[in-house]
């Protein structure tokens, strides 16, 4: 018999959800062994609660997972996992599983309510409406159509494939990178420099992993034609930030919306907020309403998948 | 034979043109006898210029137009053509043509930049990259998804149709509202005051001719759940704007995106300005880089057939 069927899960439940979502938990665990540690708040008993728990639920710190011993399964809340890859000595048979695809449609629609904003001046407009201050003429000579665009989408995940279709929406003619996956077009850095020098819109949705990381360098910027606008849903180590805003304050780029930065929260110094035609969206790209009770509910459909013996959903691989 | 045959048209050419799209007329008609106008300048000799001419491009004061005897066809530089309904005295041989479907890519980006602007805290964003003030928790919690919107969208026109086609790539359930275009769900106010019950967007696309004036009066307005945004790139005229503004400013509506005004420019002590929740775009709607050139263009296609003797395109009708 496995330890599965002879054994009692026991939970560590450390992601930040708000109190509908926990209560959600709550009622799945009636029958369960759990404990709850509150991130906000972190208590003595927080870590030997951990280290003897098989099942954890939100992000634990790399070093604390490091030291698990009987964790078998770890659910994310998160779809990066860009802070596990160095560790070090985890187990084998640990599984982690993320909510990949639960932030598709948020993030798919802040890239285009950045896109479409910088396209139809709502950063003009915006502030304009604050000063009362009629803007009809000085707006409209600086609009762009979406409509027909030459696009790039880096990344053929879900949140890629949103995208993709929704640009395809406005007509615009859409090729993706993905090294890997079947119906992106562009497989290697070659090909995709050459599809930046004739773009209008490229969207960044690639995660961060030793294969995207720096991946957009100074050199494929450079390829971009000066009417481009560039988007990054993705993660902000992929792209390399001093060149970006370099072209951007030069004028070499026609404008930019950024949600994901190297650094996060952006300090007030930071060049980023000196950017021209730069619409900055904080990292809000994955919100929803439903977003926290989401999260629970993944966790708790996967645990029965657990305790029923089936594969979990969306396991990822630390290995490169 | 007819008098088109026997003798060359004579043009009044007063529509607003950039000097590249100027060029493009004048090119156009090297072989004709044509008189171009400054709207911001205007000379002594115009309105004699006008009143001989058998075409007029652009839009000729509806007051100036009571007064033509010769004209036999004019083009209209808009797709609204309100100002002409109540003209007096019209001969029933002239034609009147308009730009229909030349602006429905740009305001329905407009519709939908300011929709997943609301949606996604752009309003909120923007201002707060000013203040260098990183806003992801603020923002975040106020974040809605178009995606799966119940939407209703006025008028199955060119821009009606192009923003069903938008909302639906977000797979929103779409009802249109049209008197008698097919196509349409909603034929009557009966079932568009119970459609917009259960809304969460609501488009409004309408032109402003007697069946839609007012339409949107205070009692449907009322039938808006809170949860409603309501977008207007049609006309102001159609709309109760005193009552929208009250239910804004009373939060029993969720936010508002509004191109078109009754009156325009809006002045600095208008209550739209104050309103929460709501996107002005300054009748920005209509931009695109081509805008000017394309006009230029139209008419000079439809210039051919009317030489042609082809039917014209776009031939309106001001009998209501």
């Amino acid at each position: 018999m496995t330890r599965l069927q002879t054994m009692k899960p026991r939970i560590f439940v450390t992601a930040f959800l708000k109190p509908e979502a926990l209560a959600l938990v709550h009622e799945a665990l009636t029958e369960e062994d759990y404990y709850v540690a509150d991130r906000f708040n972190p208590r003595e008993g927080d870590k030997a609660a951990f280290l003897r728990s098989t099942i954890a639920f939100g992000n634990v710190a790399p070093d604390l997972l490091e030291e698990a011993t009987e964790l078998e399964w770890m659910q994310l809340e998160s779809t990066g996992f860009e802070y596990y890859l160095g560790c070090k000595g985890l187990s084998p048979d640990l599984q982690i599983t993320n909510l990949r695809g639960m932030f598709e449609r948020p993030a798919a629609e802040t890239a285009m309510a950045g896109l479409l904003g910088l396209f139809r001046g709502m950063n003009q407009l915006i502030p304009a409406n604050r000063e009362r201050k009629w803007s009809e003429i000085e707006v409209r000579v600086n609009l762009r159509l979406l409509h027909g665009s030459k696009a790039v989408v880096l990344g053929h995940g879900s949140v890629g494939k949103r995208m993709r279709k929704l640009l395809e929406a406005y007509e615009c003619d859409v090729q993706s990178y993905a090294r890997t996956s079947e119906g992106a077009e562009l497989r290697d850095p070659a090909s995709l420099g050459e599809a930046l020098s004739t773009a209008d819109v490229v969207v960044c949705c690639l995660p961060n992993n030793p294969s995207t990381k720096g991946l957009i360098s100074r050199e494929l910027l450079a390829r971009l034609p000066g009417q481009a606008v560039f988007v990054n849903i993705g993660r902000g180590a992929v792209v390399d930030e001093p060149a970006l805003i370099e072209m951007l304050k030069d004028r070499r780029l026609a404008g930019a919306v950024i949600d994901v930065t190297q650094q996060e929260p952006l300090p007030p110094e930071h060049p980023f907020w000196d950017c021209p035609n730069t619409i900055l969206t904080h990292h809000t790209g994955g919100g929803y309403p439903d977003e926290y009770n989401a999260k629970a509910r993944y966790f708790i459909a996967n645990l029965q998948r657990y305790k029923q013996g089936e594969p979990l959903k969306n396991i990822i691989s630390l290995q490169p």
